[in-house]
């Protein structure tokens, strides 16, 4: 298959999602890890709550359910702990899911949303990565 | 708890290492993402085959079994496709390793050894990482 010049950038490996059943236990864990510098935030529209380690110019980000019915806690009672998304930076995203759905991609967000800090993000569907949930982030940097 | 100063310093996100059935179809879907310029190599020791796709100044790694009874096919037949392991670039992996076993972390590898393109890596258990196989690497860049 060939396709046309991309109409958008990866940039980078931005951060990896990773759900944990205790987020403050996750914390101290990394912490001994020797990932310094937590940033704590919920996002209640998701059900979630969350604490990112910055490192470099990329993050990991620890995520825990506070709605047990959210995406979030039936993905941690199907797979246990562990990676939960892959996330990359790319320059433009409105282009970047215009292009994919006219390749086909199956995608969970056909148009960006606002996510964390303010990033405008979208998910593309763990069938279209071999089983990896995959988000892009247009941070506006 | 709490530690001294630490003796290293996580510098990147580095790479994501996907497991996957067939190692052309996943290229050819990690392509039509829009990933370019996969780069094939062989760990024989391993019983692995891999395709890098460089993203920003880090990478994907697409990696599918050649030994059916080696650790990846295992992992495989466990968990099926997806993410297999998280890399962090560190800045001095000797001094990441003495600190991480000081720290009562569980290593895989307590001493570096020679991964792909050279680089020195060592493996952190997943237990200690909740429930992440997370992969220290020094590119000695």
């Amino acid at each position: 298959m060939s396709f046309g010049p991309l109409p958008f950038q990866y940039r980078q490996v931005h951060h990896s999602g990773i759900v944990v059943i205790d987020l403050e236990a996750a914390a101290e864990s990394y912490a001994t890890l020797g990932f310094v510098d937590g940033e704590r935030f919920a996002i209640e529209a998701q059900g979630i709550e969350a604490i990112t380690f910055h490192c470099g110019d990329g993050y990991i980000e620890l995520i825990s359910p506070t709605d047990p019915d959210g995406a979030i806690a039936r993905f941690m009672a199907k797979r246990g702990e562990g990676v939960h998304h892959i996330a990359y930076r790319v320059d433009d995203i409105d282009a970047a899911l215009t292009e994919l759905a006219a390749r086909g991609v199956r995608l969970i967000d056909t148009v960006a949303r606002i996510g964390a800090h303010g990033w405008r993000v979208a998910f593309i569907h763990p069938e279209a990565c071999h089983g990896v949930l995959t988000e892009l982030v247009e941070t506006g940097e």
